[in-house]
């Protein structure tokens, strides 16, 4: 890959062939579609945990994450609606640091077509990892010490209440390659026409 | 381990044995010293990116990150001084959430003790680690192509002025076993004395 200065890309943005490729390659490792999102707290602190990466929105580079809405992450991103992913690829030594928005897709959205997403992503869940959302409220205390209980899931029925999906804009991503010690800055605009522009710029790394 | 309720313990913080088992059971993995660390950028958005952890510091539970000054990390950590570390280890399926007040020791701190911690994290590292230091100003643009310069260090001359080191002080420490389904909080806070009380609670994954 050559790639100096600054040059303008079409859709689908650079960034995502890069990122189907470190996919790729990591793709025997398990963990490979976890990363780290951070986000704000309402007391101004950055936040930063573990999540799964649930594919791309049909179509579009929206990311996808399932979340329970009882985790303290919603608080969060209803008070700053911005979060920065950290995609370490350990095999390849790739890092994706992706910037965005986050919109919230909870039982409460309106938004139909918002809701159908959501409903898609509860049925291509697995069922353990949809019995998860009929646990205990994550982080509070644990009073007692209680057999775990067997919650039963009709696996025909759409998603429970505690069930949400965020979905994640990205505006900007940092590209890092260790092995080639080489970094790219993909950053993106709005055209005349509202369509997203990528620009890419090769930096140091 | 047996742990209910809510309880009080002295130092060393009891996290710190779970990170030193979480360490040593995923040795074997080269990668099991990196981490992410979330910081606030000017613009209220949250930033992430992956970093290696240097040790803690002699005798007490503050960790020890290297960086380049010129790096945008050293200003968010001006703006805001807090950041959480996600450290997800990928054999044993264990997360630390470790968030916390970092401090920035840089060329320009007048502290004695805080500059001798700085050279001895210097001396630490690696002379190939060390010569990053002196490469071309991180995330400036490539201009155009140039081959690499061979830069010379003297090994036994003390830190570049770009050398810069973070120290990181816990405040609270969030600890997720996936294998065990078990979830920890450990909360420090001060006491009369002015030593730090950690106290920790059993919570809801």
């Amino acid at each position: 890959m050559n790639i100096g200065g600054t040059s303008t890309a079409a859709a689908p943005p650079p960034w995502r062939a890069l990122l189907a490729d470190a996919m790729h390659s990591n793709a025997h490792l398990n963990y490979s579609s976890y990363f780290q999102l951070a986000t704000v707290s309402a007391n101004g602190r950055p936040a930063n945990r573990t999540v799964v990466f649930r594919g791309f929105q049909d179509g579009c580079d929206k990311i996808q994450i399932n979340t329970d809405s009882r985790t303290s992450k919603i608080e969060e991103i209803r008070h700053c609606p911005y979060g920065e992913i950290c995609w370490y690829f350990t095999e390849s030594w790739e890092q994706f640091r992706i910037n965005g928005r986050i919109d919230v897709v909870d039982t409460s959205n309106r938004d139909l077509a918002k809701q159908q997403q959501r409903e898609k992503s509860w049925f291509t869940s697995s069922l353990r990892s949809r019995l998860q959302y009929l646990g205990p409220s994550p982080r509070l205390p644990v009073l007692h010490e209680e057999p775990s209980t067997n919650h039963e899931l009709d696996p025909l029925k759409g998603p429970v209440d505690t069930f949400c999906l965020l979905v994640f804009y990205p505006e900007q991503v940092d590209y890092l390659n260790l092995k080639r010690n080489e970094r790219l800055l993909f950053k993106s605009s709005h055209s005349c026409n509202e369509s997203v522009v990528w620009q890419l710029e090769k930096v140091n790394p």
